[in-house]
């Protein structure tokens, strides 16, 4: 069996037909990667960080080939592209570069004290170890930074983890470059191919096999909330449960003040749709949700009058442009609101973007108002300002949260609120594009993440390891990393020093 | 409603009647409880701190009325009592230690850098924020120490979280004094005592009403197995799912050598025995499954004969004590082992310390054989020693795994094995006694625990924070402890600055 990629651009077929795994496939890979569990989680931090690099090197080569790839699989521009590979081959070597210190296996030592209070100490050595065959399920929305060697494996593989990846079917020849590039990195530095391999397939059973297999043991997603919610209800029922870091999404509400209306009304209203359209609004960090103050009807037309000057480009896939006319539709139908359009783009996967302008009473009457829509779209609601802080109480959990506002406005409370609702609150800006720096946080309370971690910077790590004492054992047993001759010159926390 | 405790020396009743709390009564303290949490989580860590120690001293003033409380309502002998007191205390004093300091918040600044690798970088700023009202389940074998104020509630309250704590109906007076200390002290640092709350009653409905409360944001819980499924469950299946921290046992298997039996054989069989038996058993630590070189009836014979000398203090309550003697005539009736027992106890909730001799084939083939059973029992398997490793491939998640060997045993395979089953490996130590120190990990994989963290040590505060980004901010707006001013004087790593 195989299945081959569509052009978003035209609705035509693109490159090479794509093997679909099967069951035995799947768990065969599976098989393989845990083979390689110990060994893999035993190399120093040198060779660990050596190999990241490597993968950073091997997908840099193909830059060429994943660029016309990945550009005829989604029908983003290649400037986006580039970037992203950028941005893929930067997440490889900023773990290389914590992988290398060490500092990720938070080495802590406690040596005997038989004073210790409340009761003698034995020695006590703990370090991060790896938890075993991480699975990968690859975004559509990014054919590299969030695919099967995005910021989710890269972290996993960072951590010391072999990974299966499943591709998206959406951009199968991108994967199955990156999948190449990342098997010779590992060949060239003399480990197994087994640590890292690629599944591909349209079947959504395919899901379901990698997520209960008893050698998977965590599960990294980015996507929609309701693959993320199969996944969750998967691993809850397995025998064992494992872990799932999803990134559901999120509407990353916009507050935007009279007084920031007053100071840069134009500027304003470019930059709210630039972002809502930005990657024809197909990302999880778009802002979904702009809330303004009543009466102004000057701000809208702006608004307007901006929207009606842009064209985007194709969607990802041909559901996701399916799921995002009927969405336009539904909500257009629901009256009571306003409907503003940018220009059609009638070739391929293309779409309309639009815009929706409410009031806050209709959208909480309509909860379809109030759900993520993924592509070039986003709701404005007009109320009163004054109400801002009591809305924000009201929100979901959120991957960003943002207040456009002046120096004059009092903003502490709101952004107080926000901060309990969001991962990330943002100060007059706008919440697409996503530093990769260790400041960072992309993971928002539920329903945006199904748990306390970032899936980008490097904290990302942390969510594919798990803390393991060791008590009272010789130092020529030790790992290495706990040994007192430290033979990896790694940081180790020695008796509470700092 | 009221309901009273009972004495497990004598059956009788002890203390006063203890109010049973009502659904609205458990509510309305959850939500008087979420009412504090903006205030509380935004105290300075100097503040934190000084309540935390409060609670300590409180705490320690209560020692007369805890000893007479928690020994009439657990017959735990009072130097038990008196350690865990201290412990307690310990563990908040440990908790203000690290608060004090700010570390805790993990504050990392990465300052605007429009040369930023692979784009232009804002200001972000990033700190651990509470979680809001979290629900702390008491443990029975912990009247002090994993009670209502244990090791879980004070890991959510040093993490600025307000905490609504269910007592165990097993100890509720010692509940009760504990509840006003900690009241006290939040009274005599001028905080709200809505920030700290004790629920009781035998109504199993509580435990519902808790982990399905819209306001409760997270669950601590240390106890069985099959409670922590029921909150894991409930907790899944909330509208807002949320995370349940649970502790539930583990078997503790120890690997005995050879060399070890040649060597020691005396001391070993009076350890294995007075660890298992230490505190009538009843301890997630107690060595439930010991492997022995097939062989050495002798060594069989000197565990028999320690055990025949040993009586142990009732079990904590009247169903705990059920369960086991239930267990024991279950296991007793299968034939293919050895049933050795110590000295009845008769009063009370007294039973029969009892350890079960079989082989691996035997007990493989009676899942109840590999069952933790709480109370003075242990199983001991005979099996060929080279079999080790592979028998430890099979083991469930463990909080802890034990070798007991000499200098010349070649045990790095069985180690690192272990290591992937357990949270702490322990080289010729017994696993009963769990050190209070930030080495310490005291949790392991599944069914042991149902996430990777530790409820023992300091690290367990960062179940109960989550990270928060905040983006281009001015000094003013920002919190304190993200401000270049850095008010609270804490740990910031700027710039990744070391």
């Amino acid at each position: 069996m195989t299945f081959i990629a569509v052009q978003p651009a035209d609705g035509k077929n693109f490159g090479n037909p794509i093997h679909e795994h099967t069951e035995s496939e799947v768990r065969e890979l599976i098989s393989r990667a845990a083979a390689q569990t110990s060994a893999f989680a035993k190399l120093s931090p040198a060779k660990h960080s050596t190999l990241l690099r490597a993968i950073a090197s091997s997908i840099e080569a193909c830059r060429t080939d994943l660029i016309t790839s990945a550009c005829a699989e989604t029908g983003l521009p290649e400037g986006r592209i580039g970037g992203e590979i950028t941005r893929t081959t930067v997440q490889f070597q900023l773990f290389a570069d914590l992988v290398e210190t060490g500092q990720h296996l938070r080495v802590v030592i406690d040596k005997a004290d038989s004073q210790y209070s409340p009761a003698p100490r034995p020695d006590l050595r703990r370090l991060n170890q790896p938890l075993g065959v991480v699975a990968i399920f690859a975004a559509s929305n990014f054919p590299l930074a969030f695919s099967v060697a995005g910021g989710d494996a890269a972290s996993a593989l960072a951590a010391g983890n072999p990974v299966v990846a499943k591709g998206h079917p959406s951009h199968p020849n991108t994967c199955a470059i990156v999948e190449g590039a990342v098997k010779s990195a590992l060949k060239s530095v003399g480990l197994s191919e087994n640590i890292y391999s690629v599944v591909q397939g349209t079947n959504s059973e395919i899901t379901h096999w990698l997520a209960n297999d008893s050698d998977i043991k965590a599960i990294g997603f980015t996507g929609s909330e309701n693959v993320g919610r199969i996944l969750i209800e998967i691993a809850h029922k397995r025998p064992v449960p494992i872990p799932v870091f999803a990134e559901m999404g999120s509407l990353n509400p916009v507050f935007v003040t009279s007084s920031a209306i007053a100071e840069r009304s134009q500027e304003l209203a470019k930059g709210l749709i630039d972002s809502a359209l930005l990657g024809s609004g197909q990302f999880c960090t778009k802002p979904g949700l702009v809330f303004v103050p009543a009466g102004n009807d000057a701000f809208i037309s702006e608004i307007k009058e901006h929207l009606a000057t842009l064209k985007v480009g194709p969607l990802l896939s041909a559901s996701i442009s399916a799921r995002y006319s009927s969405a336009i539709s539904e909500l257009s139908s629901l009256g009571s609101l306003t409907v503003l359009s940018g220009i059609s783009n009638d070739s391929g996967f293309g779409v309309t973007p639009t815009v929706f302008v409410t009031d806050w009473k209709t959208a909480t009457m309509h909860p379809a108002l109030l759900e993520e829509h993924f592509g070039p779209t986003t709701v404005v609601i007009s109320t009163d300002e004054s109400h801002f802080v009591n809305i924000a109480h009201e929100l979901a959990g959120q991957l960003t949260a943002t207040i456009q506002g002046t120096a004059s406005d009092k903003v502490s409370e709101l952004m107080n609120v926000l901060s309990e609702r969001a991962g990330r609150v943002i100060w007059n800006g706008f919440p697409t594009g996503v530093a990769v720096t260790e400041a960072m946080q992309h993971g928002g309370p539920w329903p945006s993440s199904s748990t306390h971690t970032t899936s980008v910077g490097i904290d990302a790590i942390y969510r594919f390891m798990r803390p393991v004492s060791f008590q009272s054992f010789a130092e020529e047993v030790l790992p290495d990393a706990l040994k007192d001759s430290n033979p990896w010159k790694i940081e180790q926390k020695v008796n509470n020093a700092k």
